[in-house]
């Protein structure tokens, strides 16, 4: 019997139902949607990192990054993305981000696999990202 | 070599495709995308449990567990719930629903990760959901 | 410690961003979002089979393929299909191909659990494609 356990970093919001911001049970781990919410304030509601698709995108990936490491884990275990955008003009530019915030972890394993579509997100909020790492 | 097993529960109707409604392979079951279709009878099209939200996501999720049992699983060996909703504005409706039932379902251990989107279904289908598991 | 190793058939393109079509890592196995572009030819952007839903979606599958054959895999190994169309009229069509095609792979085990959701995807492309496999 292999444990599974949550993983709640202490920088992220309540989850508005229940469910688990991360899970981790033996060696895979699996990072919940994350959308580009700031580090929590207590009694404040979430808050986007800001209106535009880079700061949303870059909150976005630190927040799958602090689940990753609430488990022990890393960008090198993840084997993939899922990003969600709301708008396929938006493809290019999240691509630049994308590529500019991995350069600069400097990670040692090939990057993931990764599968971008296009869905509806609720008001104001640009791109949503998961992750599934294998651990070990 | 271990063997990877359809998961096929009586209640279900037949899947449109050569899909499986899910599949086991060692410590890993996947749960195929699931929408509110009641109970499979002979000889009729597969039937929504009704028309509202909270009959097709309560009747989607019954359809989610029916296949994690067959496989000898269930809710607490789930790492991850992809809900599909068509509208933004069913977001809040749904977590009620969703959380009103894992209240019930008297689960010991944490609950799964989850990512929500909006997406196009079918006419007369509001919901959909897949599950992937880790047995152990 | 497991190595993680992208996969990368000589057939793909380069992907648009700092992505693999594939990784392993154990006896886990992600294929990235594929679509229905030909084999690249170098100093040409990528171009898709046709424009047609059965030139696409066969095409997608191929190159599904080739990513899980890269990694010595193969679909019988394959838990979970994501189909992403653009267009719930298409749903009847696709599953025709998607029939089609698996009966003419001759797989042993039984088929893998499928999600089919409607999403938009960059101008031109129907059908977008990625898989989990579970090796061994």
């Amino acid at each position: 019997m292999t444990d599974k356990i949550a993983l709640t970093p202490k920088t992220h919001t309540t989850p508005p139902a229940k469910f688990s911001h991360g899970v981790k049970k033996g060696n895979i781990l699996q990072v919940a949607g994350q959308v580009g919410f700031l580090p929590a304030v207590e009694g404040q509601p979430p808050t986007p990192a800001g209106p535009t698709l880079r700061e949303q995108t870059l909150q976005t990936l630190a927040n799958v990054k602090s689940v990753l490491e609430e488990g022990g884990s890393g960008w090198d275990d993840v084997m993939m993305v899922r990003v969600y955008l709301t708008d396929v003009d938006h493809f290019a530019e999240m691509n630049g981000i994308y590529n500019q915030y991995f350069e600069e972890q400097n990670l040692t394993a090939p990057p993931a696999a990764r599968t971008t579509v296009y869905v509806g997100l609720p008001a104001g909020l640009l791109i949503e990202i998961d992750a599934l790492a294998v651990l070990g």
